[in-house]
């Protein structure tokens, strides 16, 4: 494979039983959110289930995707009606690209793009025009995009939310685009979205919205190509992923990220001090604030929407490290780390924070503060530097709100159940509500290879307790770099976690899915059982490996229990029965209220069935 | 393939990088309890790290593995000396297999055994004895199987208690026989041991006590032969399952169940009913009594550990089920409910419960009291019908009770994470703390081929809350009959939810493997990482894909980030630096004491590296 060639083709196609639908917002036909619609069995008599999507054009074989031109620049006009200035590209180094020789040089993704940026005095961010009152297209899109396009509450929003346990977050029933500009002004709710990322499809992550998840993808020193990342993308969100974070090092890495940007649809993360260490050769003690500011200005040109900065890695934390199990597992917090011991100074990240917020605001690129003292073992969990951190990030969180930039905070790691809701709580307090962004968190060490399922329990959990995003773990975490399938697997296993932890918030509208499906199982349909599921594909071939042939896509019963014990048949057959004896229902409380005696159906009472 | 043929091979040999180890219970060195020890690389400085074991004699090269002679008769002394009558076997009737033809008969398991059976005025079952303050063999070996060996409680065993949250649970620092006949006596744990599988090694199941899991197995009337259900049954254990439940159905369930019995050292479970509906043709109108009865005496006999019986199933909650999304689940349960309904009467399950549990005492069964209106959905989680059955199973828990027999209660199934902890409370306020044993439960109904994962969320929680053993699901939940696979991924899935439970809840030894492993991890010894795990097979195959070498199991760094990125290499080069400046640890607690200031630490108060 020549690593060198731009990316040939990524994954296109809708996902098996789901068409692509776009939905205007109300009063606003130039606003559409793009939604996938599943078309239930006419037996079911009920209208086709409309799904949140991040899959992009990607899944509508109506959009020409063409990698060279990017994907369809939405939000073009209402960033050009904003009044940016044309800015002067920086230009592109060497170091930008690690130096590769040209022979080998990916080349940039040749779709033009004007660079705007901010200026002072002018609002920029999202979170500037929610605190001057002013509701963006893309607080519109969101809101629009979390109500899946409906109109208003749907029947029945308030009982299923009066049912839940949201812990002190306020999902409303119908998400308002003032209540969105509300929730951004307060902080604590952020819509990732570079002004240079005009092909953004926006979305909102803060706890009073759907959970969302992040998936990352990278190359790494050892292996992977340019064509690769953009389809690990592709794939990552055709199966969910909200966001994504670009976690490359090593060659290309400025040119192959124009083609993840480009082509993106979903917001992009990066965590700019790899490439800073990069530049100066991989040597952590090497580091300084020009070439990381200089890599700021690099990556938010480019569009990059949020990055994560280790600035709550102080001098005066490092030794809380020293008697840790697993010491510091933060790529980006061990190399400051390293930085802050090997020159005995403060991190430059903190010292020069205010600098870094002029720089991230000018692009609107938000901040996700970086937990680089997070536990890597059940044995640090909630320990004295990772609290000390979290602190640090509170304050900086202020910091980074006066300057007009929005923030999230990443959290743990590896919690074990019992010590996850303080994390959660803790971070409320000392962050001021800010969205919280987390690992998982795992809740044991011991199974390497299902490190997506220890950390999926915890990430349900904490995503119920408020976590706003959930960042996937796959299969390979702590082994090796995942491929597809894992990638795949990673996503749908956080997709799980995220829609359980709707669920038990009581999200007005999550439960839906669940009872959709519920009854297409109840009533064989499984061509919509497998359709309304996460991974139709994979629900079709387990079904498939026992049961092959299309009669038994409609058969009354399935091969766990086989024709003669079905259970839900017998259900079925219970019901039709019990339909006929009128008044059983209240017989049933009658007795119960009175007592142990017997219920017996008087024969008088019987109707025909319907 | 042959199904007739005998169980021809099963899975043997040592689970990877560990061993066989057998330790005599103090002062009992005819109690040999088994367990696996993994030897750590010499550069790890740390004893072997032993670890409870359900695999059998099967990961044991040093014993003759014979399916004729069957698995060790590990009670038979002990059994034998209690003076039970031997007894006269109910004759096997054609019906008991299905009818099958002799050219089709699967012949029963040679091995040879004495049937026994308890009588009146003597003390049969482990209740009984514990109630007359007699400490049983059985008790004596999972005392010690508990303890894994150890001879008094672990240096830190209290602090670990103590750090745990257990919702009033009470787990002991170190477990003692008289402990473990205590709880018994008061119905909090229960030893699954029928007097007729005196192969079996025993294991306590109750909330006090580590977390155990259950693996189904069965053939169906779609698929299956006889060999894969033995050799299911050892490929279940090998992984960790603590019971295996046989539900298979159809012909030469009799026999077959010969083999699987005999070569059991887990607790079988059965759900009798199904035998029964086969006996009767499928036709639940036709049950009654008389054919329960023969098919509790047969699979008695044959010394199958625990029933589930579906005896909460009353006439009278049927109709609450009516208005339910996905009905009556329980193949058990619907079974009874269309009987009931049929008949106009209330379950023979349920007025004949007192001579259920005189057939039950008399072998030793326990009870699994099955939740035969368990939530098939969402939906219907913690609805009326379900609750009303719970209080039933209560009131029967106490009838057994008074009867002798030892009791477990079955539970939910798909219940939405904010509606878990009610299932449990309710469960021990109802059924006086009575072991519960719980199918998950599902958390959301949108993943079908996950579902191992959106139940181990749930089941992580409740074994947290106090679940004493859970079902495991797989991923073909829902779509089909899980094969190899499938069943190891469900094992390890539901190893991974109960020690999560046992860690959140302070186990005073869960924690040791997980920080074995965090050690290990931290020290790049990855040979140690992968065996410590609870699927070295697939850890090790996960890190060869990326780095195959063998160069690669002693390299400072993983795939993952690379050689120059690792933030465990530089967390160790921090280390030793920071070693060397003495006090830097104490120095910084009294800095963020004092407030802002940066800490520098002296040089004068530098030391050399040891």
């Amino acid at each position: 494979m020549n690593v060198q060639a731009k990316p040939a083709a990524v994954t296109t196609g809708p996902i098996a039983g789901s068409r692509k639908v776009y939905a205007g917002a109300p009063g606003r036909p130039d606003i559409a959110v793009p939604f996938r619609e599943i078309d239930l069995h006419p037996s079911a008599g009920e209208p086709p289930l409309r799904l949140y999507d991040t899959s992009g054009p990607y899944t509508d074989p109506a959009q020409p995707i063409d990698l060279d031109a990017g994907a369809p620049a939405v939000r073009e006009a209402w960033i050009a009606a904003r009044g940016f200035a044309a800015a002067t590209p920086r230009a592109i180094r060497p170091e930008d690209n690690g130096h590769v020789g040209t022979d080998k040089l990916v080349p940039l993704c040749p779709a033009p793009r004007v660079l705007r940026e901010g200026r002072a005095g002018q609002l920029v961010t999202q979170l500037e025009f929610a605190r001057a009152g002013i509701i963006t297209e893309e607080m519109i899109y969101v809101a629009h995009r979390e109500n899946l396009g409906r109109a208003g509450p749907l029947p029945g929003a308030a009982e299923r939310r009066a049912d839940g346990e949201d812990f002190g977050a306020a999902l409303p029933e119908f998400v308002t685009a003032e209540f969105v500009r509300a929730e951004i002004a307060a902080g604590r709710a952020i819509i990732p979205a570079n002004i240079n990322h005009p092909e953004l499809e926006p979305v909102i992550i803060g706890r009073n919205f759907l959970v969302k998840i992040n998936a990352n993808i990278g190359n790494s020193a050892v292996t992977s190509s340019a064509a690769e990342e953009v389809e690990k993308m592709v794939w990552a969100i055709r199966w969910g992923a909200d966001t994504v974070m670009d976690l490359s090092t090593g060659r290309n890495i400025h040119n192959i990220r124009s083609w993840i940007l480009r082509n993106a649809p979903v917001p992009i993360g990066t965590v700019p001090i790899y490439q800073a260490l990069e530049k100066v050769g991989g040597d952590p003690d090497k580091l300084d604030w020009e070439v990381f500011k200089d890599t700021l200005i690099e990556q938010a040109e480019q569009g990059v929407d949020y990055f994560t900065i280790h600035a709550g890695v102080r001098l005066r934390h490092v030794p809380l490290t020293a008697k840790r199990v697993t010491g510091i597992v933060s790529r980006g917090g061990s190399i400051m780390a390293r930085w802050c011991l090997a020159h005995h100074r403060e991190s430059f990240l903190y010292e020069r924070f205010d600098e870094i917020c002029d720089i991230m605001r000018r692009h609107d690129v938000s901040f996700s503060l970086g937990d680089g003292l997070r536990p890597g073992s059940i044995a640090d969990a909630n320990d004295a530097a990772q609290f000390a951190e979290l602190e640090t990030l509170g304050e900086l969180t202020k910091v980074a709100w006066d300057k007009g930039c929005q923030v999230m905070i990443e959290g743990p790691g590896h919690v074990p159940m019992h010590k996850i809701k303080v994390n959660m709580d803790k971070q409320l307090r000392e962050c001021g509500e800010a969205p919280f962004y987390t690992l998982g968190p795992l809740t044991t060490d011991i199974a390497p290879g299902y490190d997506h399922i220890t950390s999926a329990i915890g990430a349900a959990m904490i995503g119920w307790f408020g976590t706003a995003m959930l960042c996937y773990v796959t299969p390979k975490e702590h082994l090796g770099l995942p491929n597809r399938d894992d990638v795949k697997t990673g996503v749908i296993t956080y997709r799980i976690a995220a829609h359980a932890a709707d669920l038990a918030k009581g999200h007005p509208s999550a439960k839906l899915r669940d009872d959709a499906i519920s009854r297409a199982r109840f009533e064989f349909r499984w061509e919509d059982q497998f359709n309304l599921g996460l991974d139709p594909d994979t629900a079709r071939q387990f079904h498939d490996e026992t049961l092959p042939k299309e009669a038994h896509k409609v058969a009354h019963f399935c091969s766990m229990c086989g024709p003669k014990f079905c259970s839900m048949k017998i259900t079925q057959d219970i019901r039709a029965d019990a339909e006929r004896m009128a008044g059983m229902q209240q017989m049933s409380e009658t007795f119960r209220a009175a007592g142990s005696a017997l219920y017996v159906p008087e024969p008088a009472e019987a109707k025909p069935a319907a």
